[in-house]
């Protein structure tokens, strides 16, 4: 286990501690949003700064319409492959049989560990970041029609945090549409500007937790009355968006999805960069890490 | 048990048939959305133009604020009284214990007496059903936030007609908004047009039906390929608006809402008006009407 590189937390003082059986708190971000500079591509100042303030940004269009096809078909393909299916990395909904998400596709999938170390999107992360990125996470993501679960509120770094060790929020993470989101559909809900606050979260991780986190949340969502207040004061936006679009999201935003019982799936390819120099210690709040599916220990930077 | 006046359909001759068991199928609405004329008031010309083609329409404004907090004030008081909790006319939810919906207000509470036979309501149904009009049905609904249900694609009509033996679709409801409706908050969806064709359901009504269905609709839910082909050739509003305001559609709408994972809960005043033209005959496809607080049989006309 190498130790953390980052100047402002490391194993043994705790920043954003979180699980800690003491109650819910909010603490302010300690670190900064955006580390890269305009002068570095291919964001603007103007898109920076919007970055910044709202923890997100939009793409209308980051892959070509061949692309989009090819992902489709690849992404239907290994949802119907039956030996995907029974692999540990692959989330198979219980009640359908349907599978739900493939993780780890940027190592074990020729097509998308191309795009994921692309440059049209790992110039992106290097620039947000302000340094060389390595990948954190990949998946797929598939949300039926119909039956298309939620997701409740909360912050991936302080999963990551928690059980995976991540230090500070110096990651984001980018969800390639693979299919138009529309307000109904279940679309990623997100606060603009939460990211700039943490929450520390009440319940305590229990063990082998991502088994179920990868399903539905559970440790890590803050308490109701939290997320109201954040609600009142941040409001929810609503990221519509065509296929073939993205967004790229702080890490620390407080996001959600609800269910979708339109006709309408949405499914999109996720990849989480992390900063070379914001690589995992010993999980902060977790008794181990999560597996190298979940949580990569492999920190070769991406588009290299 | 009275017969049905209706010069269309009678017991014996079924323009509308359902849960036949034998198979879904689509057919053209026989009868007219809009009954009365621009003459009568309140509504106009264009917006009953457009209440015939899209099966709905919005009114910004229908009560006032001083209105809006008794009805919320009630709804609170009705939703905390352990009596109201026991009636069989509420449902309450199993997994919470808490109150989703309380049916037949408007016979049960004075104050939702009162807004349903109050003229800025049932004029508006009076001119659309051209004719005078009664209360088919009542409720309050109550859709939390962070646990709020979805509701899955249904035509009112079809198990009105189905369980309750309303011989056509010459009925209009009104949802009155006590909460703001955002995209976010599990709102009604409507597929605009959808109102001028029929779905005859394929399932057969199990006895008591509308024990379940008060909850979830069961029977009467049209087939996955039907509903993607009406999304996408009718497509699919979003119904946002302010508390206060008020939503009216035809009985015939195909219509659904999602689920809701934020803070805002979502309650509402719906009142259902048949035209006193249509009262029921016996039920089309079930053993039994279903009991007086979902399908009322009082047919004195709302309002005097």
């Amino acid at each position: 286990m190498t130790t953390t590189t980052s100047p402002i937390s490391t194993a043994t003082t705790d920043f954003y501690p979180t699980r800690t059986g003491e109650g819910s708190k909010v603490l302010d971000r300690r670190d900064p949003v955006v580390h890269g500079t305009a002068e570095q591509g291919p964001f603007d100042a103007e898109t920076l700064r919007s970055f910044d303030a709202k923890g997100y940004l939009s793409i209308d269009q980051l892959i070509s319409d061949d692309e989009l096809t090819l992902f489709k078909d690849e992404l239907k393909r290994l949802a119907e492959d039956p030996e995907v299916k029974q692999d540990e990395r692959t989330v198979v909904e219980a009640k359908s049989d349907e599978v739900r998400s493939i993780f780890d596709i940027h190592r074990s999938n020729e097509i998308f560990a191309k795009i994921a170390n692309d440059p049209r999107v790992v110039n992106r992360a290097r620039q947000i970041l302000g340094s060389e990125v390595y990948i954190h996470q990949s998946r797929i993501n598939y949300k039926p029609g119909f039956v298309g679960k939620d997701f409740t509120w909360h912050s991936d770094f302080e999963t990551w945090h928690a059980e995976d060790g991540m230090p500070t929020p110096r990651a984001v993470s980018i969800s390639i549409s693979l299919t138009d989101n529309y307000s109904f559909n279940g679309p990623l809900m997100i606060m603009p500007g939460s990211h700039k606050h943490y929450i520390s979260c009440q319940a305590e991780t229990p063990e082998d937790n991502y088994k179920k986190s990868l399903v539905m949340q559970g440790a890590g969502v803050p308490e109701p009355q939290i997320l109201s207040d954040f609600a009142d004061r941040f409001g929810i936006d609503v990221l519509e968006g065509p296929a073939g679009g993205a967004i790229m999201f702080d890490s620390n935003c407080m996001h959600a999805s609800n269910g979708n019982v339109t006709p309408y799936s949405r499914s999109n390819v996720f990849i989480v960069y992390n900063s070379v120099e914001n690589t995992p210690v010993e999980p902060f709040a977790a008794p181990a890490p999560r597996p190298e599916f979940v949580g990569s220990r492999d920190y070769t930077p991406a588009g290299q």
